[in-house]
């Protein structure tokens, strides 16, 4: 059984102010909750079903806050439709972002769907890059949609909210800045530098009035519509499609280089 | 007004079984219904705020069937938490499959998420590939959910619904069919070939046993993730974000081979 109190506060966790307020954030179902474990010094508490626990107990030697409940209770505090086994509170960690060791970092400029940035921090964790900017515009990465959707991969991505001119203010000279722009030179006929920013603009609107102006190179992904002149065309991406296609080539090139 | 059998009608096109018998799907919001008014051959009918028809009447005026409705209305029969101006009923187009004037086929065998096979759509339309073949498995792209996240691109994609292995018996033998599996070659370190297909699987089991047997290359998306060795790995990358990273390498080295 859990206090009322318990309940209330893991319910309260669904708001990004007390998510903000607490540092801590929700993570919910056996696989991302197996990928959050990776790291138990980050989990604060487990409530799970009786017969999780038992089939986990190596997986959860490290964690000292575990508490049993029902698969009532558990409904009660799952924003799934179809709560699955467990539900874990983890500690958001911050960092300061290391220049020297990363060379590809990734920034939403006011991304406003949660499944988008959940998928854009699974692409992150997949191409290996450390770091997430989000502009105090994008829907907050703690929020448990954007949580699922990114598969246990926020246990290694790490997420940064700041004000994008102020990232941009404080980054080293030698980092190209990449900004997508319709018409713009497609990214198959340039040479992408190694160490590089990259912006995905707001899903509508694309990259923001004010930011456009850090944009030190702009970029386009070569679309191959038949029809183009005939019938109109698909006029965009989805953003995380966008993403995940200029980080393939980047690394592609990247990795090729080196 | 409309009457209650047009709006039992209507909601009835929620569900598969009614989409199939009447070969039509509902397309909803300005976005979408703009991009199916460029084929005003497959339009049934439009349900529309009256300010809404008197802004579109020079798009609209190849359509025989408009029907003014309210807000309420509206409301009542869109699938949208937000409802946006027009709902389309449009004719399902049916064709054969012209394998001389098109080199790339996509295939998905059983792709469970409506949000998916949308983005999917999107893509297809994007990197100008005509046909998706879809497993009985594989959820209804007709699907309201499916239709709104394919943004209108469904009104020029071509999606046929067959069991793959007749697909596949009746695919000319110039043809290689791509499948991703885990730890095949990565497509940066492969020619790929220009007559293909590409089969992407389930979002959890990909590709299913008895089409593995078709696959003639086995390939993979690099993953170039730090902590491989220490701290485990995202598994996967979500089957929409694998589809767009195989259609943006084919149609790039297949551009610039021609």
């Amino acid at each position: 059984m859990l206090s009322k109190n318990t309940i209330k506060y893991l319910n309260s966790l669904k708001e990004k102010k007390y998510r903000d307020l607490k540092n801590e954030f929700i993570v919910e179902g056996e696989k991302s909750v197996y990928e959050f474990l990776k790291y138990p010094e980050n989990i604060k508490a487990i409530y799970a079903l009786p017969a999780w626990i038992n089939q986990n107990i190596e997986k959860l030697k490290l964690i000292n806050n575990i508490n049993e409940i029902s698969v009532d209770l558990l409904k009660k505090i799952s924003n799934l439709k179809t709560p699955n086994n467990v539900i874990a509170i983890v500690k958001k960690t911050h960092s300061t972002i290391d220049f020297n060791h990363n060379n590809l970092i990734l920034v939403l400029d006011g991304i406003r769907d949660p499944g988008n940035i959940g998928t854009i921090i699974r692409i992150a964790d997949w191409f290996g890059i450390d770091y997430l900017i989000c502009s105090p515009d994008t829907v907050d990465p703690y929020n448990p949609k954007a949580v699922q959707s990114s598969m246990g991969s926020l246990c290694r991505v790490k997420v940064l909210e700041l004000p994008l001119d102020q990232f941009f203010n404080m980054l080293p000279h030698d980092f190209m800045v990449y900004g997508t722009l319709i018409n713009a030179t497609p990214i198959n006929n340039i040479k992408l530098q190694q160490k590089a920013v990259i912006i995905i603009g707001n899903e509508a609107k694309g990259i923001s009035n004010n930011i456009i102006k850090f944009v030190s190179c702009k970029i386009s992904i070569p679309s191959y519509m038949h029809e183009l002149k005939v019938k109109g065309k698909a006029d965009s991406l989805n953003a995380a499609i966008a993403a995940s296609i200029l980080c393939y080539e980047f690394k592609k090139q990247n990795n090729n280089n080196s």
